[in-house]
């Protein structure tokens, strides 16, 4: 997430070059795909402005099954012609949020999303579905069930087979996304949920194992924990792709990534973007790199 | 854990007043029990040496049952001699970390705590048993059940009912702990087992999941995160008790600590240590603290 959901989060303009040599390095990760920008508006978020020339540049990076976030028509209409093959929707689980994000309550910012849907279809581009804080709402606290599934209905009549399900303020808690995750997942069968953690309060992780424990695979990080969102006040970043991965294979989960070339690519875009959004291996990097014996250990090896 | 593990890992002389007060304002909290110091040589580890004059002047805290950690037959009659009515043994799962941690083998090591157990038969002392390092070893990696296994057997020998693993390195996964945990409970169904994390690889919390998963109900935490292994290189804080304390009561489950009371705790430990050692409420604070609902939501309230 780390090129949309982390580069949109920095107030100093992010050159392209840098933004490339990110998503290239990590390309190389064995990482398999990326939200690699938003087509909003530029003057919404000024630092996405140069997505078509990001996308563009990107183009021979086949590794990496590139999606973007689009929050209306002209954006979709930007993103296909720059050659996203896989769009992203976005839609709040409460009006409070949709409104400060996107100046319409819920069920409005649902009927803009048609359009969008048939565009797609015309030009035979993918489209998911994603539902901003859709555990816990900054301004109205816990989001239940019942909540989430005229939302989810609605998706469903689109022709949507993909939500990503976001924990945008880092609310959620490990019983909640095991609860939530079962029902929903008994309601929409055809609805494949990837998971979209903050780590604001600590639980990434744990909702991470929780939401493992009920199927879901999929799930969105940002390395070196870049990020936060522009709308949600006291937000930090999505988890740290590294620390998820780390955790991921020390459980025994298979995730197709190099663990040492992911912690590469966040110590370079560390360094290139000037500071990190808080991530466990750089500072204290994997299980696995041991520490030489020292000197009170020369016993041991009498 | 602050008192302790926190404490020890500062450098900069915290004042004997320093350390009572924050031991004070913790037994406001609703939290029940305390490790409130080390009984170890004053040049293995200066800033305990007021270990005594600490214990003698919160007596009267009678929220708290206060235990200490005591490396050896000196250390119990210092604690004794001081109030202490709960003693911490130590130990560590590998010989490497003995080592480097007590100059012993683990078998030398638990030779030695023969003596502190006669000593507290002697005073009506009860005694707690540990167990370092008890799911990855710095130096020589995961610690296995059959590691363990000797060690709590001689623990149960000696009638040792309560036994605290430590992942004083913070090497613990979510699946390691639940299935240790498992099978070590079946084997030993006379032991109480509580739970050391620490939050060095972001997997404190995730851990205390499966730990509750498996029916254990204590859990050791340090407010602030504050913390750290002066013998274990890289290693950070026990996880924040305001951090476990939030994710308990998000989660449904009771402490009977006062969240709110613990966040203040936090804050003035941090004020009177200078930093803290991570801790994610300081920064975001509760999921609960909704935000003030902003302008274009006017349009909601209409």
């Amino acid at each position: 997430m780390a090129p949309r959901d982390g580069f949109q989060a920095e107030d100093a303009w992010i050159p392209t070059e840098t933004k490339i040599a990110i998503i290239r390095q990590l390309a190389q990760t064995g990482l398999t795909s990326m939200e690699v920008t938003s087509f909003v508006h530029p003057k919404a978020i000024p630092q996405l402005r140069d997505a078509e020339e990001v996308v563009r540049a990107v183009q021979d990076e086949t590794n990496l099954a590139f999606r973007a976030l689009v929050p209306n028509v002209k954006g979709a209409e930007r993103a296909i012609s720059s050659g996203i093959t896989k769009l992203k929707l976005m839609l709040s689980a409460t009006d409070s949020h949709s409104l400060s994000n996107a100046n319409a309550t819920v069920k409005e910012a649902q009927d803009k999303l048609e359009p969008i849907i048939e565009l797609a279809e015309k030009h035979d581009v993918k489209v998911g579905g994603s539902i901003s804080v859709a555990f816990g709402c900054p301004y109205e606290g816990v989001v239940s069930v019942e909540q989430l599934r005229p939302i989810l209905e609605r998706y469903e009549k689109m022709g949507i087979k993909e939500v990503s399900l976001a924990d945008t303020t880092g609310m959620a808690n490990p019983k909640q996304v095991y609860d939530m995750l079962g029902q929903l997942q008994d309601e929409f069968k055809q609805v494949t949920f990837s998971m979209h953690f903050h780590n604001t309060r600590g639980l990434a992780i744990a909702n991470t194992v929780s939401a493992l424990e009920q199927g879901v695979t999929r799930f969105d990080s940002s390395i070196a924990g870049l990020g936060g969102c522009p709308y949600a006040p006291g937000a930090s970043g999505n988890v740290a792709t590294e620390d998820l991965v780390h955790a991921l294979h020390e459980m025994g989960v298979e995730t197709g990534a190099d663990l040492d070339k992911v912690i590469a690519s966040a110590k370079e875009a560390r360094r290139l973007i000037g500071h990190d959004g808080g991530s466990y291996m750089l500072q204290a990097g994997p299980s696995k790199n041991l520490h030489g014996k020292v000197e009170a250990q020369e016993k041991l090896e009498k």
